[in-house]
């Protein structure tokens, strides 16, 4: 007997399962299936939810360092770092936060969620494969994939090697290297690049382009490679991979320059970190009309393939791959699908944060892009160092840019490094997404000392607002 | 020879400063005097500056004993308390902001600051008292009236003492006292005591009424109330202090509960914390139409006082008593008297942070203050045990509570409690402030995992939102 379903959703992570829920919970009858052991997908397993418990505690071991600056006065000696005790901290974290999305998709009647592999038999059929039992078919009206991303091993010779993790396995090391070469400085290699380097592992980073963090404001990128070194990561731009060799308990990585010269590193272990690409294989999506490739599934302005009825959200369908953006996507194309009126989020008014030491913010627009897209802009420059809170918290550094429009003095984007910034960049993507213009991000109240003052007193340098010098 | 000036502002703090500066910056005359050191007002010497520095030093204290929870091993032993160098640190920054702020000044050449008294001789001259040199005569055709507040004395027997301090002094004493006594549990007192305990201090908080922070959400106070205690904080509600007497080097507050019985809290300083009023002494008011009373001076809606063309801003004319507030509305002044349109800051959209531990934020009006303005609302509930960003942090209790209105959606006001909370209130005053609905704010993509995402999920609990469960 087949069982019927309105909505089969392919995957648990930040894609499928807020859609999944979604639906079930207006009364669709959804399957959910998830390939792996629980819920939460690439950023609770193997990304965000992980480097942020490291993050969490590499940010407290430097806090600890600069105690007596706070007049703190600890027992002499350098604290000592306990892996183990970090990597149960980070499964602890896991496991709470995947049992809690099991639950709450227990709690709703019209939700089926299975452990197993799904293979598409045409556009109304698919092969079940649970993790334990025999496999079984199932019908459904409407399909979901939301099957993410998997990392990209890159094709170098050597790689492969026992020796060569991928950000999936760099949590779960055993103990901690005392060297790490990382490959790729996107934003997970600048933060593990960083992450180490506060743990006090020797750590090379490889970056084949010009700068690292290609796609953030190219100052803000600038100030952070500084920092970095500051920090001990050994920068190296413009470093091809040519070859990786093992080397007793460790490996070499060898990389050419533009001008030909070969150098190399050393590391007890090499991260690759080049990229990304879809998960499209062993889904039968050749057994429908969803055309794809590795940057993607293609889908049209509702997140629809070219298969009728067959949906795509997420990392599967390419750039950018955020789980807030796919979670946005997700709970969009549940309106989307109860026939409410919805609007598709717009690259425009994505925002993000990458957890390097200190973060990097980003809403909307840099001014390459505004003025790619056409806008007439300005922009003003807020420094930290005059920050009330940043001297305060002893963080006082950092650059809070604002790009609005010309004419309309719309918010069109914001672009920050510094510390703590992180909590401040929702208002960042409120101002971007509501289209506020300066003058009135300058007369919101903002509370006193807290780092979201930045905004109104970026606000207030606009040249034709009240003057402040 | 009389110095005439198109502007006289009188107080150097944050009602006072961004007005003569703004004014001057468009080509007015201004004299701006201080009666204090520096610019910066109670804030920056007194204020929310001086509590922060040493709130720093006692987070920090706090995140260094919850280390091991980290992976991170320190040296054996209770980290030492330099209370000297946290004195040092703060005296360190206020200089650097003072002099900033002055730099900041002196850049503009229409504007001329002066640091001594000023008495009002009538509605167009003032005696200026300078720190040193002689007295002598201004005029001017306006004046801003900016010289802030004062901490009320009760007038209890015993107070006065040698051992009573206010929070003017707390931050100079020579040491850290063993044990302190807080009377009054406004948001200063309850900062102090916190702050104080974190540092090993036996603090005793006696509060005359029935609960801390009067002008919180009642649940919010209540769960910082249950923090406190946990923190040793000896909190006695429901305390008016009868009496207070010197002892060896200490003081005993005496004080009574509502039953009439008499109690005794012991401390080597007691810090009267029981309230401020508007600084209105010696300014030669009488001298002029003004009228005010120990609550501030009286102004109408543009902030003018009944003498035509004498304004007051900031703590001088009463609650709310706010840097942030003094400022904003500081800057609104500046416009309206160069004859821009303006709307003055209103209460409902005023937004604070308490820094007690965990941080209390308030943005727009709560619960209770809706219902009596007339608003029909629903109110939903964020509960941090479930937040990404708080289980990282290590810090995942606390609660979030957005009031919007019935028909319109629209976010009337947010109250929260939670570890970090602080950097996430100026996008509540933003939603507040701009009038967001709570579909807007659902839809609003913020970086994952950061606190503030808290304000999406939130939103998505509305009933008629799609259901998240």
């Amino acid at each position: 007997m087949t069982k019927k379903y309105d909505v089969l959703v392919v995957g648990g992570g930040p894609g499928g399962t807020p859609v999944a829920m979604a639906l079930a919970a207006a009364q669709r009858r959804v399957l959910l299936v998830e390939r792996g052991a629980g819920l939460g997908g690439t950023c609770l397993f193997e990304g965000c939810i992980p480097s942020k418990i490291l993050y969490e505690s590499a940010q407290r071991l430097r806090a600890i360092r600069r105690a007596a600056e706070f007049g703190l006065c600890l027992s002499p000696g350098e604290p000592h770092i306990d892996w183990q005790a970090i990597v149960a901290r980070k499964d602890a974290v896991l496991r709470q936060r995947a049992q809690w999305a099991l639950d709450r998709a227990q709690t709703i009647p019209a939700l089926d969620v299975r452990f197993g592999a799904v293979a598409l038999l045409n556009q109304r059929r698919a092969l079940l494969k649970p993790a334990s039992g025999e496999p079984y078919e199932v019908e459904f009206a409407s399909a979901i994939i939301a099957t993410g991303s998997k990392s990209v091993r890159p094709a170098v010779l050597g790689s492969g090697l026992a020796r060569m993790i991928t950000s999936e396995q760099v949590f779960d090391l055993e103990y901690l290297p005392r060297s790490l070469v990382v490959v790729g400085a996107g934003p997970v290699g600048v933060e593990l690049s960083q992450i180490f380097a506060a743990f006090g592992v020797r750590v090379t980073l490889l970056e084949a382009g010009l700068s690292i963090l290609g796609q953030v404001d190219e100052e803000i990128a600038r100030m952070l490679e500084v920092r970095m070194l500051h920090q001990g990561v050994s920068l190296v731009l413009d470093a091809r991979v040519t070859r990786i060799c093992h080397a007793g308990g460790g490996a070499f990585v060898q990389y050419r320059d533009t001008a030909g010269a070969a150098h190399e590193a050393y590391g007890e272990y090499v991260l690759e970190v080049t990229g990304r690409e879809a998960c499209t294989e062993e889904l039968g999506l050749e057994n429908t009309a969803v055309r794809y490739d590795r940057h993607g599934i293609r889908v049209n302005h509702v997140l629809e393939t070219d298969e009728p009825g067959l949906y795509a959200v997420g990392d599967v369908v390419g750039q950018p791959m955020f789980a807030h953006w796919a979670s946005a996507q997700s709970l969009v194309l549940a309106h989307y699908l109860l026939g409410q009126p919805v609007r598709f989020p717009e690259p425009a008014v994505n925002a993000a944060v990458i957890f390097s030491i200190p973060e990097i913010g980003i809403a909307g627009l840099t001014e390459g892009e505004a003025r790619k897209a056409g806008h007439e802009i300005e922009v003003v420059r807020y420094d930290f160092s005059v920050d009330a809170r940043a001297q305060v918290a002893g963080h006082a550094d950092g650059l809070l840019k604002v790009v609005y429009e010309r004419g309309t003095h719309r918010v069109l984007g914001v672009h920050a490094l510094g510390e703590g910034i992180a909590s401040i960049m929702g208002e960042a993507a409120l101002a971007v997404g509501a289209g506020i213009t300066m003058e009135a991000l300058a007369l919101i109240i903002h509370p006193h000392p807290t780092l979201s003052e930045s905004f109104a007193l970026a606000a207030h340098l606009v040249p034709t607002s009240v003057f402040i010098p």
